[in-house]
């Protein structure tokens, strides 16, 4: 093959941007929350024919003048009334045929609510929380969307604090393990666990007992943002394949 | 704030992709290579007048019926003639305003090559190979795309055996340590690093020596990539945070 660097180029050289070259961006928000002990993700029905009575991510269309970002903030805050949540990008999603109103190439984000702080009052095209294990088909390329989000929340939940965002602010280790529990799909050693976090010196015993569970109280503690946002972040952690 | 949540939406309602919501997409990869000890980025001058003289990624508008990722090879081929590489997504940049031709959405990958395996014969704009470290000052928002493909390799290079990708197919622990350090711009402890290196058991002893060498001739080895591929991957690592 013979490297062919005569091309103009849009980095290089001066472009004009051709209609049949320009495309619909979307945005697709995978928002995460936990109740019952179980993973849940946030979906609605499609009216499309092409996808009658499949569920979909929630997700909209890049407006002119709009950041990609501040795109998916507005689809989430649509959506849950919520403003001020963890939301991160994920992947770009580019098949030719993904779509079928034609050309769109779709940005995905992932989300992570606390249930029970926002009540979804309006339930239109059956908007509502399905544990992640039950979904097995979507509509479009969605349900490769979500396993791709999960797939990095999975990962993302060893790495930095971000469960915590799902979690009320005081929590009990055996929330916390039920939590880890359900994302990974793992069951966790409770001495190991226990021991691990509390290595870490982030979580605070803040010396109140649950209430009203079915089990004998447990400690309630909080999770330590501000040691944490002062903790120096090493860029080798070591070498783990 | 009250959720609205009667908008009609693409993923829900048949729509149509209106041309004022249509954007070029573009792809710029971020092609590292390794030599002299330095981690190097493949880098040509932008002939563009907001940015004249100032270097740029590799990049290239998205074509109709092309998928994106497809795209992104593509770009890697026309540049360097090479086929078969490393490459992968980090995340999509969507400013409004982050190229003067009109909007344009792009999405950054980066690619690891073997500097050796392949020469740059034609160098129109300049296309060479650039220290990293030396970069301060791109076109666009090359800069920043650059920064958050590094950060992405710093991190991937520990999780999985990626770095590989950068080195001759015989090494010496001496060049993979070099190559560690140069990415991560860390100096690492020599045992520990090669103990480390050992108990992964995907390092083979070829039993052949370095040839002309500035310093006493290290053992050459291979990296298992067979033995890896058949590895179990655990969805649990641990929680390191």
């Amino acid at each position: 093959m013979t490297p062919n660097r005569k091309k103009p180029n849009i980095n290089t050289t001066p472009v004009e941007l051709m209609p049949d070259f320009q495309f619909a961006i979307s945005v697709d928000c995978v928002i995460f929350g936990y109740e019952e002990n179980t993973l849940k993700v946030l979906l609605i029905k499609s009216d499309l024919p092409a996808f009658a009575n499949k569920w979909s991510l929630l997700g909209d269309l890049l407006h002119p003048d709009e950041d990609l970002d501040a795109a998916s903030y507005r689809v989430l805050r649509d959506r849950t009334g919520l403003d001020n949540v963890f939301l991160e990008q994920v992947h770009t999603f580019g098949q030719v045929n993904r779509h079928p109103a034609g050309r769109v190439v779709t940005t995905a984000y992932y989300s992570l609510v606390n249930i029970r702080h926002h009540q979804l009052s309006q339930l239109d095209n059956e908007l509502h929380w399905h544990p992640v294990n039950d979904i097995h088909e979507m509509a479009f390329d969605h349900k490769k969307i979500l396993d791709t989000c999960l797939k990095h929340l999975q990962k993302k939940v060893q790495e930095e604090p971000v469960i915590f965002n799902l979690l009320e602010q005081k929590f009990s280790l055996r929330d916390l393990q039920n939590l880890y529990e359900a994302i990974l799909d793992v069951k966790l050693d409770r001495r190991n666990f226990r021991k691990k976090l509390f290595t870490t010196d982030l979580l605070t015993d803040i010396h109140e007992m649950e209430q009203d569970v079915p089990h004998r109280p447990g400690k309630l503690y909080t999770f330590n943002h501000a040691r944490y946002a002062k903790m120096k972040k090493k860029t080798f952690v070591g070498i783990d394949f």
